[in-house]
């Protein structure tokens, strides 16, 4: 069956980059490069990623396998534009997906046919659509949501998401991009409750995966002398 | 030795309770509350913090071993003033601390003797000197900074902070009282590093100790042509 996934590299306090860089100078020197290099480091140093991106050597370990199993259960991806924009110059002419990606965009854009079974389908019609299409793309694998962590929190908020794994790095930033920000439209007495199915502990990095449960008010306990 | 450590329940999000309270309401319920009873509940299910506390029942399983652990462990507590005042009246005449508790607080006053080897020494000279006093009275077991979050930030931040165990409960709450806020004085280019040196996962809380490695310059890795 397939499943909406989404997994994200963050820091212990919650970030997926540094503080966004917007306008011109080079985002390699910025700081949202550096904040976000760190906390992917685990994945650019596993062998599985480094051959998906044509780099040579990479450490052989349970990064690196569940690297491996992330881009064999993906069937197709939905992703934020402006991670589609960023990626489009150093994913080159064979991007790593190697398969369909719908792009969630406001601008129409014709669909890119990449090397290796990589295309990019640009969605104007919402996140809902973008969804949809790759779930008829997928051919009975996953839809992985690629990111950014706005776009996670968009098919979080919209109930879609089935699954989420955190690759939750030892490190604290201060600040930067937050994945869970202020918009998943909760009031203060509710949640969204998930489940973790699996953890993975690895030297530079702890692996939560997640069911995500949905929406449910907030409790009290005994020691509240409410409903436990 | 004497560590100094800290354990926090946390959602997903970093939330250690719901939006503060302030003012007069009641805060059992307030949003703070729902948030701290919806993070801290796998703990006060656990027999050993029932037990601490002269609760019946609970379970008797790896979530109850980590808290009697973490008491088994711990020589002296510093505590913020807060968390101190709110707890005043419902731990009553036994506190379950059964040790010397240093709060850190504006406001001096006179010690506060309980039975079971609990006092509060109220403590109007810094974070520094509290954990200083809490060290010497501690007898060789660890000096455990039980909260808030704005105290463990105050220790962190100071470098005094040795073991960091976050207990991350799978809820997103959305909004709250952040563990990790934006004053830990870092600058854009700097983290503080650890390690994770032990996780314990239950199927409703993941615990992970780190270990507090301190500051570092965030680097580039060869994708970002710099030092790896």
């Amino acid at each position: 069956m397939t499943k909406v996934t989404a997994q994200l590299s963050v820091s212990m306090d919650g970030f997926y980059a540094g503080p966004r860089h917007d306008g011109d100078g080079d985002w390699l020197k910025s700081a949202e490069s550096h904040g976000f290099f760190r906390v992917t480091r685990w994945a650019t140093e596993a062998m599985a990623w480094r051959e998906r991106q044509g780099f040579a050597g990479g450490r052989q370990d349970a990064n690196s396998e569940i690297i491996a199993e992330s881009f064999a259960s993906a069937g197709a991806y939905v992703m934020g534009r402006r991670m589609a924009d960023g990626g489009e110059v150093p994913w080159g002419d064979e991007p790593p997906f190697r398969a369909p990606v719908f792009v969630v965009t406001h601008r129409p854009r014709q669909k890119l046919l990449r090397q290796g079974g990589t295309s990019f389908t640009y969605v104007t019609d919402g996140v809902e659509s973008a969804v949809a299409q790759a779930q008829a793309a997928a051919g009975g694998k996953n839809v992985a949501v690629a990111g950014g962590g706005s776009l996670v929190r968009q098919v979080l908020r919209a109930g879609l998401l089935d699954e989420l794994e955190l690759h939750v790095v030892p490190t604290l930033l201060g600040t930067g991009m937050r994945l869970f920000d202020a918009d998943l439209d909760l009031d203060e007495f509710e949640a969204i409750e998930l489940t973790p199915t699996r953890v993975v502990s690895a030297p530079d990095v702890t692996h939560i995966r997640y069911t995500v449960n949905g929406r449910a008010p907030l409790l009290l306990d005994d020691r509240g002398r409410g409903t436990s």
